[in-house]
């Protein structure tokens, strides 16, 4: 069994990244620029995005915080991301979810320009994603793909099943993983609530990946000898082993499941790190116009 | 075995559609209005435009043929959709695929107003569907989930293989079979031509749906008994039997695997049938504006 290590990957990536930077800056280019709107003061939220800053500032991409109340208006939020997608400077940006419920989530995402939409989350690139357009692909699924590439995990003719069927993780994932691309070409299978045979479907899998938010929902007897497994959950659980009194858990029950593994994600410390790392990686693909010209 | 007679609930649509065309018009409404766009002269794609304009007819859809020449240059047929965009009485229109050589089919595509998009096929629309958003879904995956619909058959829970995974037909009919909606539910594998175990992975399904386009290529021994098979393959293969020298053939071995299903749909008059009312649907969607307002 070999444990993917995505802190360490996240970490060479970001070397690598802060070198592309670099050599933009020896060439005389404008520096790579993301803003971030974070609107109240969820815990959660900013701490992702205070994360989101550092990383910035760690491969030398320039950052913007935006910071709004919980009280702000909807057409506030709005005009604010008007500004942005007109903003000379800003390549890229991202509105920090989830928003106060009197602002509609939808609204904002389709009033971001597709273009600095680093996030991946505009109809315009889900919906170039599935065609096989360029598009900027969200962060956790690009940062899944990656991980695999690093660790020559060739989802290719393998069978892959994907449990939990959300915008952001599973669903995309999905289909990235069956088109027929570098890191495709899998068989896949979506798994969700409604799934009956699911440890049937699970146990014939080559490669499964749970994205449910359910702690160790994923057991040693659902996954076959050999499999790679990619554990996407983070779920707070209470524990009285930490000093904070909780602890992140993963949609797998890691110690019974890794030994039957040829690969295992750990939770933390799996794909949570490369999340940012794509981040990162679109606000570099925004500055160069790589997605869009 | 129950036969899926596309031809009949097609027609029956048909009568359900010109009912509620004739209330438009009887409550003063505006009549509904298509525009398609045909380059040049290929022999298939005259035969698709023309039934589709006779659907029109039928229904009391107003309808406008515009052609051109296949020596139209892609600015001249961008103009055409813009002005098509702009036209206050057009409610929707499909430019017909293929087109030459020298015209770039994404971009007269992505020319086109989502608002408008009929056939579905702008990323706006593909990304909105995925999304869960309302969006004008492109005919094929529209007819067949009408059809299920319409033959009670529910993929709530169903384990259901597809088989092709184009972006017109597999792709899309994969997310909205497995997406938490009505007609939705399945636990849905996505097969291709890279998948190894075809046969295993077929054997195992509630409901096959298979758009490949290589006649017969579904056998008797992929599929399990009480299965539902839906055949989207319609290849033109020579016949000594017919007096134009050739005929339709699906993507099933018909004869020898409809006994084992619960239910088949035959090519001719399954699918096909379908796609013309899944247009007009759509029309009607966009004259009402249903999808966007």
């Amino acid at each position: 069994m070999e444990l993917i290590d995505g802190k360490k990957v996240a970490s060479d990536i970001k070397l690598e990244i802060a070198d592309e930077v670099e050599k933009i800056k020896q060439n005389g280019g404008k520096i790579p620029h993301l803003a971030a709107v974070l609107v109240g003061h969820d815990g959660a939220s900013e701490t992702y995005v205070a994360n989101k800053i550092k990383a910035c500032e760690l491969v030398g991409v320039k950052s913007t915080l935006i910071r709004f109340e919980d009280t702000v208006s909807q057409d506030e939020l709005l005009d604010k991301v008007e500004e942005l997608n007109q903003h000379n400077d800003i390549d890229g940006f991202i509105v920090q979810l989830p928003l106060p419920d009197h602002i509609s989530e939808q609204r904002v995402i389709e009033a971001i320009d597709p273009k600095k939409d680093v996030d991946g989350f505009h109809p315009v690139n889900v919906g170039r994603m599935v065609i096989g357009l360029p598009a900027f692909i969200s962060a956790t699924p690009a940062g899944i793909l990656e991980l695999m590439k690093r660790y020559n995990i060739d989802p290719s003719a393998k069978n892959c099943v994907i449990i939990g069927r959300s915008n952001i993780v599973g669903r995309p994932l999905s289909i990235l993983l069956s088109q027929k691309r570098e890191q495709g070409n899998a068989t896949v299978t979506v798994c969700h609530t409604r799934t009956k045979n699911l440890k049937e479907v699970c146990t014939k899998a080559d490669i499964i990946i749970v994205a449910l938010g359910s702690p160790e929902f994923l057991q040693a007897d659902m996954v076959k000898e050999g499999a790679v497994v990619i554990d996407v959950g983070t779920s707070r659980v209470k524990s009285d082993k930490t000093k904070s009194g909780w602890k992140l858990k993963g949609d797998v029950n890691f110690e019974e499941v890794a030994p039957k593994c040829s690969f295992i994600t750990p939770v933390p410390g799996g794909v949570g790190p490369m999340t940012i790392v794509s981040l990162l990686r679109n606000t570099l693909l925004a500055a160069g116009k790589k997605i869009y010209n």
